[in-house]
């Protein structure tokens, strides 16, 4: 993991390729590296689907090792759909197989003239790029198999859908799984389109030959890593929660503490939760022959995801996240399980953001394009964006694009990305994330659901305004931090609450690395990854204005709590200021 | 014109009118009045299209009086295709009705519940708003007819088309001319969006049995008035081109200076201009019983309209302004008047900016929609944009949206506003308004044209940087209070190359209210509005980095002169130093 390899799609006669050592990005992994690289390299007015724009794939720190829970990628560029700095992160097998080849970053970067479509080979023995415009428009599943028959079944692969290729702005990039399926994804902020511009249909990724990265201090690291994983088995969330339902377990809690978005955020409880929890889904699940627990890369001891078979008992999709379960489900008030299920299948196969089409569908609803609660009439719309027609160019581009096209004024989105699953008025903290975050409305930036609604960290009040900017500023600091040490975000539950696993995770990196970091030294990485981000989005045009909710957070009240979002403008303009 | 006229349209029970003194808005007119107002009482975050935005319809200063040239109507409001503050102004007869009612601004506010739609009648005893839902989704030329019907032939209306209705980003408000037909735009901005937002369809004006306003110096008006008149008519350009051939006699020189955009921006020169510039348009119009030279308002001594027939000798449309022959013409590669003439009509009778729709279909074009130069399919786009079919609406939401929702890189517009009818590469002044006017990229805000190519005002060389910068600036300034006379923008040829004309006008407006303005004291004007604007958008998260063009300006050269824009960042920060 010393190179850089670098892809110029634009050279003349085809794509070239080179390696470099990482330089002045030594050091750096992840989210870090992706959005050094970025603001280096990447000027902030450039258009996000030109020449200049770069795309940074970059496993983490501590990816390719034996570390438990080091399989996250990190995906960085001038985002299409929010205009600034986009870090969007994924599971799956890639980041492993990729550290392992050697690579702390892959960077593609200039544009083709033309429409060809190239797939990248990478394994011990170099970088191969073939042009195979046979894999036009082709869904990700079916892109998998087709790899699959021509490079074996020992890869992992990073890939775009239909959606990518029209450089649509809910365009995610899919990273296969252990099973070699496309479900996990970088989903959020259209860096899909950004690969389609440059005309990457998909990464093979080969380690086959190439060896465990190795620390420096190997007893430690192994001895750390073992304290790392017991903490994670002992905390509640992550030891039984999450393995035992998944993120949806989340569903029940949210709806009871009113804070779960119903029908595009006019409502903060969905009187139809129960039939789409996780509870409901695991059973369902269990009963049709599919996996209610199961990881999503190796090298997971939390396993929070699982395997959705249809009534038929065949696979349909990997275990739908809460977050896709709430877009899609009462968020469009659809209380259909198996409806969902296919929209989770459909969105990963054509490459698109789970929460961006779920918004962008409830969006759609108020603009009467279909009723509320029409599961066939979502299901219709998501099959319209995979192919293409104008509707579908139109809701593929996302919530404020459809937005702006439909006239509707109650458009949930924050720098031009939709909101997730949590009222930012009944979970006051969320709500300063989604306002402040560089990354536009983004739950996993800052995730102060733990703290307002878990009590994991303390407890702050979700309802109301006080502690919300503290406790935002903290998380969005540790988050940057762990999404540039490949770690699963997941494992700040056990960090929040148990000061021995997060010194576990601090004594890898340093025995990893000969380093000798304290948790200052882990809040100041995250600090200037902040500080990195910011910076390339003021000069992209952004300023405190973009740093607000949508107007509606704080004029309509929203039940049960009939409550508006209550921090300042002037309070949301401190969270920077550390 | 002591009076404001406030209608809020989200009063319990039905739209409810007030009449207020214009108190802190006094000495106020045209666009000082509309952007002050909305500076002044619209929250910079809300969204436009919600009940905080207000719709601001201002006659100018020196409206319903016996002046020529006077009678151009401001109206003004935050903008949904730009985000900031806009100020948009037509030419017809309302802005002279409105001022002899004694308004100095009708200004539209709140949001109703539901979706009736109201059409608002107002004279002499009044003002009366009737729900009247048979008006929905009626064109304008329809529109209009049957308000006569209703009316009498006596009035004067403001309206907008089925895109207003559709609250689309390309919406325009119409107002009629001397003939009670919708041929005049208040166009850019998608105000008509605005104005479908608070369900009003049309304004029917009627000002019988209401004087003339009376100076407070009758004499010294009236003599002043005669000397402003004189110097019009002395100029080449007021007194000849424009009378003659219109505002289409800039095609051949635009296209001879290499500044016309042909084919999306590309080059510089179209090679069919000469089939579609204002003298083959003149000379269609005469030969089918048509008029080469027609005012738009009564007291209009330059008369650069005309009527455009068909084929057949039946009124087709006003004759089509130069940008719109050029956005639906040479930017397309269409080089047929008679589809000009028909989007021209059909832009009217939908209500939409015929700059924006022109640059939308270019962009179309690029992204494959269509082929380049189809005027058939143009034909079609529009009428898809008028029924709503959902390319209709990606249509009607402007060229950024369509550009984005196609995953096109080379869309001309600045803040969200499509370029006009000049290449900013080969006439660097007009870049320079283009990228910095707080309206977005608009020819009318600062009319470098006029120095760069007509020689008009002195003569800067219209390829280089220098002194583009000084002449921009000056132009926004005295073109930010000509706004404000209800003036013609068209008086400014005379007025940069007479002092005695812009000392008439002066001297006008001194008569009129009893002032001692000076010309500094009409620079401060401007200047005051000018401010008032920036601080709108700055507050709704504007910076710096948005007075910029595309980057595609600065990359890409363009025949014949293979040049790009070459005046500095740090120079386009300067315009606003003065």
């Amino acid at each position: 993991m010393e190179k850089i390899l670098r892809i110029d799609t634009g050279a003349a006669g085809g794509p070239k390729v080179s390696e470099e050592p990482l330089g002045q990005y030594a050091g750096l992994g992840g989210r870090a590296l992706t959005s050094t690289l970025v603001a280096k390299e990447v000027p902030p007015l450039c258009h996000p689907l030109g020449a200049e724009n770069k795309l940074v794939i970059a496993p983490g720190l501590l990816s390719g090792t034996v570390a438990a829970m080091s399989g996250r990628l990190s995906i960085g560029a001038k985002s299409p759909l929010t205009g600034g700095i986009k870090e969007a992160n994924s599971g799956g097998q890639p980041a492993q197989v990729i550290a392992r080849l050697g690579y702390a970053a892959i960077v593609i970067e200039g544009k083709p003239e033309g429409d060809d479509l190239y797939k990248i080979f990478i394994n011990k023995d170099g970088v191969k790029i073939t042009k195979d415009n046979s894999l036009k428009m082709l869904p990700n599943y079916d892109l998998v198999e087709k790899m699959k028959a021509e490079y074996g079944d020992k890869v992992a692969m990073i890939s775009i859908g239909p959606a990518g290729e029209m450089k649509m702005g809910a365009a995610s990039i899919a990273c296969t799984d252990m099973e070699l399926r496309p479900t996990r994804h970088a989903g959020r902020g259209g860096l899909g389109a950004v690969m389609g511009s440059k005309c990457i249909k998909v990464i093979v990724l080969d380690d086959t030959g190439m060896k465990m990265r190795s620390p420096k201090d190997p007893e430690k690291y192994k001895e750390a890593n073992k304290k790392f994983v017991d903490g994670l088995r002992a905390h509640p969330v992550t030891g039984q929660g999450l393995p035992a339902y998944g993120t949806n377990v989340l569903t029940n809690i949210l709806n009871e503490a009113g804070g779960y978005p119903t029908y595009n955020f006019k409502e903060g409880r969905f009187d139809k939760a129960h039939l789409i929890s996780g509870e409901t889904q695991a059973e369902t699940e269990v009963a049709r022959g599919g996996l209610a627990t199961h990881g999503c890369h190796r090298g997971c001891v939390i396993r929070c995801s699982g395997s959705y078979h249809d009534k038929d008992g065949h696979f349909l999709t990997k275990q739908p996240e809460y977050e896709t379960v709430w877009a899609h489900g009462g968020n469009c008030g659809i209380c259909d399980l198996d409806a969902i299920a296919m929209l989770d299948f459909l969105d990963d196969n054509f490459g698109l953001d789970t929460i961006e089409m779920g918004v962008t569908i409830g969006v759609a609803m108020e603009a009467g394009i279909i009723p509320c609660g029409d599961a066939e009439g979502a299901i219709r719309l998501v099959k319209e964006v995979g192919q293409g027609t104008p509707l579908g160019r139109i809701l593929g581009s996302g919530a404020a694009v459809t937005g702006r096209v439909f006239g509707v004024e109650r458009v949930p989105v924050v720098k031009g990305q939709a909101l997730p699953a949590y009222d930012p008025r009944a979970v006051q903290g969320i709500g300063v994330t989604y306002a402040t975050s560089p990354m536009g409305a983004d739950h996993t930036a800052g995730y102060a659901v733990a703290t307002n609604i878990l009590k994991v960290g303390g407890d702050v009040d979700p309802l109301k305004p006080e502690g919300q900017i503290e406790l935002s500023r903290n998380l969005q600091i540790a988050t940057a931090a762990i999404d540039s040490t490949g770690m699963c975000l997941f494992i700040a539950f056990a960090l929040l609450d148990q000061p021995e696993t997060f010194q576990a995770l601090i004594d890898m990196l340093n025995a990893f690395y000969g380093l000798n970091l304290d948790a200052g030294g882990v809040a100041d990485l995250g600090k200037m990854v902040l500080k990195t981000e910011r910076e390339f989005n003021k000069k992209a045009g952004f300023t405190n204005a973009g740093d607000r909710l949508p107007r509606f957070f704080t004029t309509e009240p929203v039940a049960p709590h009939n409550i508006t979002f209550g921090v300042k403008d002037e309070e949301l303009d401190q969270v920077f200021n550390w």
